[in-house]
């Protein structure tokens, strides 16, 4: 087998670290990206000219007015995808869909028609939806609980695998000579009674030809590791340091395991955060600017998202930081409890924290495209990570990495310099899992006899 | 205004009359034709280029063994639609999505998306889903009653309106030299709580080229009329003479002109079956063939779906027609209603009614090229529709009606040589609905003064 290549996926108009809600002033973006298909299209194929394993779409049922701009109004995304599909021939394409507020078998079916339009390289990124507010959208009064949401995650994505093993690959002969068009004995009803769901099948759709799509997922919670390491072939992250990276992914790795999976078939993927200059000085100006771009008043505002969006305006910015932590538990509360426990310890006011957060958003990967392509190979061969999402926002910013960065890492041999496959799985060496019912029919071995 | 030309729907793949499980065996079409994209995107390049106003898509969400082969195994409408919206410029785009298994707020926002990636060419076929078991496929042991699937629908419409109008046309604009990206006057949450749904808002997608996508509906029974003349903007139906497509197109605009509306704005375009030849002859002969080629075992097990495929094959064919129009009340009742009466009131036997209905699917619009076009231009001028759905199946037989028919057509002015517009409403000559909000902030007319 041949060296397994560092995996690259592209954010499509992706927000996060600093200046995100400044992202639309840009003048290389049109001011409506989000809703431009022409502009998605347009990244997508570059992404593809460089080789990328997968474009990535984020996405959200819930703004407030102080959701970031592009998230104000913005394209579905397997809608988006499956646009973006026919334009493509080898790129994965991955999108976001929650398991809060989706029925198992509309979304099962709409991936895997996904998976069908683009000949197997649908990926789902599988999420729970963390703004209370979500709720309100979907005739409920309240939103669910963090265990709750976790249980129907794992459940939805078992249904969804169940139902796409609705026939085994020749269940369709379509013999016109015999008139024979389905073998009945090849196709299965689910017949799934949960505490979440109960879904009858079957799936009205053949066996793609990846025969799954490929899962992904990102939560730091415990519930959410837990549940990363149950499902997810692919997990997205954070990772501030080398050392963090090292231990998340080994920390995964291990949880895999133990759950009886390979670890090997569980991908990490961080999305880092590049600054790419002509010298590692300029980088590092260029990051400055960056990060002095973000208002002081903007910060405080999306700091109140984790706690459900809890106005922090309300308190004394020179105070000790409230301890509102408890705001989070029908929103993100991994993220609501470290920033509280990260303030407690440093003994932080408000305007301390705000700041420190701030200036810790600073990225591991700026500098010249020698130093940048060194430290992607360094964390790559240290174990720090299989592979890297990076945003795509301006197309000269996307150009520096595919045109300058890149060429360096594929002529180490780090990158790929030709899609292995046209399946996403081919091209993230991801087996194909067995259809359930083929294995079941399979003939057990025979018991080694002890000599 | 010029006078209005026959509109042209393209039914992609569909399916009903005789001979329809039997069209995979069309060495034509791929056996696999429901699952190949690349089937659909050349029947949509050869509709636009034909200059029609829509491509169609039929949908359903469970599966039976009887159910027609290309049901068994096919892509889900708008998943399929955005891949053609990205290689078409002006056809619309018309999806089915049932309302009594899909959440207002992802199919309103589905759909919406699908309207900005094509320039403004969505259409949504609204349907209630009729198949009992659908229940089963989302976690519930029964299925909708016939009263509250249509409750639902309407509810479900004009909850999708009125997210469409979250935002009024100029609520982004999006300055730079301001930075003023939102003007969150001009943003509506809708705050909706009706009988079967509460929706906040607001939508998270901002005004399309058409305002809101087209709305289509079929459904013969007295709710599904009067859901038609509430909200369809295009009313799809079966006519077997001329006087019956007159009288439901009569009926149903008088309806809708009862709701305030204007009968101009709802169109009415009846599902026609073309059997096209060299000559009359010719034409005729092709269609017994067609009959012919149906067996009656078939057609006595697809005559058990609107009584909820019940099984029709426990009777003795030569007893009176038994009595079972009451099953069709969680599934197909009106369809299930009209068969029995139909079947009392002539004395048939199950085997005579089976026969019957064979017969009477004999097309009015089977003949020679001239035959054809007089036809459809006689029902036209007679006012027995507004336009017409047709089915595409093998290419050569759309070509027939493409390349012989529609130039006759065109040359006599009944149907147009260019499109009018790049929005679906602009073809078909439905005015744009002004936003609601901006209509309630607009100034009131003064009450004119009596002389």
């Amino acid at each position: 087998m041949s060296r397994r290549t560092l995996k690259l996926g592209a954010v499509l108009l992706g927000v996060g670290g600093p200046g995100q809600h400044r992202t639309w002033l840009d003048p290389e973006i049109p001011a409506d990206a989000s809703v431009d298909i022409d502009w998605y299209l347009a990244r997508a194929e570059e992404a593809e000219a460089a080789k990328f394993d997968l474009v990535f779409i984020v996405d959200s049922q819930f703004i407030t007015e102080n959701s970031p701009n592009h998230y104000l109004s913005r394209l579905e995304p397997l809608t988006l995808l499956s646009a973006l599909a026919v334009h493509t021939r080898h790129i994965g394409l991955v999108g976001t869909a929650t398991t809060s507020y989706n029925e198992p078998f509309n979304l099962a079916r709409r991936l895997y028609s996904l998976d069908h339009i683009s000949g197997g390289r649908a990926g789902w990124n599988v999420v729970t939806s963390g703004d209370a507010g979500t709720a309100g959208n979907y005739s409920r009064d309240e939103h669910y609980d963090y265990a709750t949401r976790y249980g129907r995650a794992l459940e939805h994505v078992r249904v969804a695998q169940g139902l796409w093993d609705s026939y085994e690959a020749d269940a369709f002969p379509r013999d016109r000579a015999t008139e024979v068009f389905l073998d009945p004995a090849k196709q299965h009803a689910l017949n799934h009674k949960g505490e979440h769901f109960s879904v009858v099948g079957p799936l009205n759709l053949e066996r793609s030809p990846q025969g799954q799509p490929v899962i992904f997922q990102a939560g730091d919670s415990e519930e959410g590791r837990d549940l990363g390491a149950s499902i997810a072939e692919v997990i997205f992250t954070h990772a501030q340091t080398l050392e963090q990276a090292k231990a998340f992914r080994t920390e995964l790795r291990e949880r895999a395991a133990a759950k009886g999976r390979d670890p090997e078939h569980v991908l990490i993927l961080p999305g880092i955060r590049l600054v790419i200059a002509d010298t590692d000085e300029e980088a590092r100006a260029k990051e400055d600017a960056l990060l002095g771009g973000r208002s002081f008043d903007r910060a405080l505002k999306e700091l109140g998202r984790p706690f459900g969006w809890h106005d922090f305006t309300q308190y004394e910015l020179d105070a000790p930081f409230p301890d509102v932590a408890s705001l989070g538990e029908r929103s993100f509360r991994t993220q609501a409890e470290g920033i509280t426990k990260l303030a407690k310890d440093n003994g932080f006011t408000l305007r301390q924290l705000v700041e420190h957060l701030s200036e810790s958003a600073r990225s591991p990967f700026v500098g010249s495209p020698t130093t940048v392509a060194d430290t992607i190979q360094h964390w790559f061969e240290e174990g720090g990570f299989d592979g890297i999402n990076v945003t795509v926002n301006a197309p000269s910013e996307f150009a520096r990495f595919t045109d300058q960065v890149l060429p360096i890492l594929r002529e180490r041999g780090v990158v790929r310099s030709e899609y292995e496959s046209t399946t996403l799985r081919g091209n993230l060496g991801l087996p194909i899992p067995e259809n359930r019912h083929t294995a079941a029919r399979r003939p057990q071995p025979e018991p080694a006899l002890v000599p």
